[in-house]
C-alpha cells in the first residue's frame, strides 16, 4: 500500500527567497518516517488564483493527502482557505467549533472571559463548507481538514511551531495507518578518493543486487572548505523493520566492499539536513 | 515589464526531507534582486515522467524563465535532461561543445592530456537537440539552455556551489535585462506588544495609502525561546531605486507612527533567511 502525500507551501516570502522552506523539509521527513511517500512539493504566492489552481492540479493527481502550509492567519493576505474553497467550489462560512477554538485560545492568552471577536479574529473561523476545524495546540488559527474523493486535505498554519504541533497531534498517525505500517529505513556512507563518474556504474550494479533499495550519491564538501567527498544515501520502504534493515545493511556492505577494492575511503556517516 | 521565473527542483532527497531546498531560496532571492518575479517553485522526484510532466505544466504557464536544479550529473538517476527532452519531444544527443567542456574539466583536474570518456562522463554531454551547453565554472556537468516559445529554460546542477556559480555567470544578467532594469527594495520592522489580529487592519490601511508596497506580517520568536514578536516585511518593485526607496520608506514611517500610537514597540530589523 503506497500512501502518497503532496505538499503545497503558500507564501510570498518563499518566492521572494527571504524565507527558506524548512516547513516543507520537516514535514517531508516526518511523512517519510511515517511510511508515506511525498510525491511533490509546490510553492505558490499569496494569490487566490495561484492557490486555487495549485490545489486543483494536486487533486487531479489524486494523492492520499494534500498538506498546505501558510496563509490561514488573520491578515488580508492569508487566503489559503479561500483558495481551497474556490478550487472546490465551496463557499467559506463561519464555523461555530472554529469560533470556540479561537475564543478559547484568546481566553487562555488574556486570562479573561470576554473576548472581542473582531473581524480579523473571526476571519480565522471562516472555513470552506464541509470542512472540519482542527485544534491548534500552540497558536490561534485552527487548522482545517477536508475530504475530496480519496484525498484528505489538511490546511496548516505557516508558523513552524504550529505546523509541527498540528502535524504531530492530527496527521502523523493518519499517514501511518494509510501507509499500512510500512517503515522507512536509511543509512549514509561517506566516501572519498573516488569520483562520481567512477562511482556511477558501481551504484548501478549494487542496486541491481538489492532491488527495493534506493542509492543516491550526493557530492559534498567543496563549499564548506571541507575536502570534497561523496555521501551515499541508502533507503528503502518495507513492511517489516527487520527486512528493511537487512536489505539496506546488505546493500551497504556490498558497496563498502566494492569501494574498498577501488581504494576509496569509506565510513558510515550521519548526513546533516542541509545540502 | 514583468519578468516571471519558475523554478523546478529535482531530487528525491528533497521529497524524503533529508535535504532542505536552500538552492530554491538562494535562487529566488537572486532572481528577486535582479528584478524578476518568482511565480512558482515545484519539487519533483528523480523520475522521468514526473520531471517531464512538471516541465510541460510550467511551459503552459509561459514564464520568461524556467530554472531547473539537480539531476544533470553522471549517475543513473540524473535524468533531468532526459525529462526536459521528453517534455519537448526532443531526443538527447552528444553535444561536441559539451564534450569539450567535460574534457577540459577533467584535464584541469587530473593535470594530464588524455582523458578516458567513460559512459558516465559522456552522459553529461548528452543534451536535448537544439540546446546549448553552458560552462560550469566549478564542476563537471555543463548546464544547459533551451528556448521554447517565450521561455528560456536553464538546467543547472543541484550542487549548490555549481548552481550559484552558473547563475551568476550566465543567468543573472539575462533576468536583469528581461526585467527592464526594475529594482526590488525591502525593509523589515520588528514589532512587539501587539497581536497579529490587531495588526491586520493597520496593515490594510497602510497598504491602501502606499499602493505598490507589499506588507507582510511574520509571527516569530516563540520557538527559539525568544519573546514572541512580529516581523513586518515591506517590499516593492520599481523602475527607479529612488522611487522604490521613497515608497517603502513612506510606508515604514506611516506604519511606525500607527504602531506607536497603539503602544507597540517598533524597531528596524534585519530578518534572517530562516522561517
Amino acid at each position: 500500500m503506497r500512501c502518497t502525500v503532496e505538499m503545497l507551501s503558500i507564501g510570498n516570502e518563499l518566492l521572494l527567497g527571504n524565507t527558506v522552506n524548512t516547513n516543507a523539509s520537516w514535514l517531508a521527513s516526518q511523512v517519510t518516517s511515517a511510511g508515506g511517500t511525498v510525491t511533490r512539493i509546490t510553492t505558490v504566492a499569496d494569490k487566490l488564483n495561484e492557490i486555487a489552481g495549485a490545489v486543483k492540479e494536486a487533486l487531479r493527481r489524486k494523492p492520499d493527502f494534500l498538506i498546505t502550509t501558510g496563509g490561514i492567519g488573520p491578515t488580508f493576505d492569508d487566503m489559503s482557505l479561500q483558495g481551497v474553497g474556490r478550487a472546490l467550489g465551496r463557499r467559506l462560512k463561519v464555523d461555530t467549533d472554529a469560533v470556540e477554538m479561537i475564543r478559547a485560545h484568546y481566553r487562555r492568552r488574556f486570562n479573561r472571559e470576554f473576548i472581542r471577536l473582531t473581524k480579523p479574529r473571526l476571519k480565522m473561523a471562516r472555513i470552506p463548507s464541509g470542512a472540519t476545524p482542527i485544534q491548534n495546540p500552540v497558536g490561534t488559527a485552527p487548522a482545517v481538514l477536508l475530504k475530496v474523493g480519496r484525498t484528505r486535505i489538511f490546511c496548516l498554519p505557516g508558523v513552524p511551531s504550529e505546523a509541527k504541533a498540528i502535524f504531530r497531534t492530527s496527521i502523523s498517525d493518519a499517514i501511518r495507518v494509510a501507509a499500512g505500517g510500512k517503515t522507512f529505513t536509511e543509512k549514509w556512507l561517506r566516501v572519498s578518493g573516488i569520483m562520481e563518474s567512477v562511482l556511477a556504474p558501481i551504484i548501478d550494479r549494487t542496486m541491481r543486487h538489492w532491488p527495493g533499495v534506493y542509492i543516491k550519491s550526493h557530492p559534498r564538501g567543496v563549499e564548506a572548505g571541507v575536502r570534497p567527498h561523496i555521501e551515499l544515501h541508502f533507503s528503502t520502504f518495507s513492511t517489516t523493520p527487520k527486512s528493511a534493515r537487512r536489505a539496506v545493511g546488505g546493500a551497504v556492505s556490498e558497496m563498502k566492499e566494492r569501494l574498498r577494492i577501488r581504494g576509496a575511503k569509506v565510513s558510515l556517516a550521519h548526513a546533516g539536513l542541509s545540502s
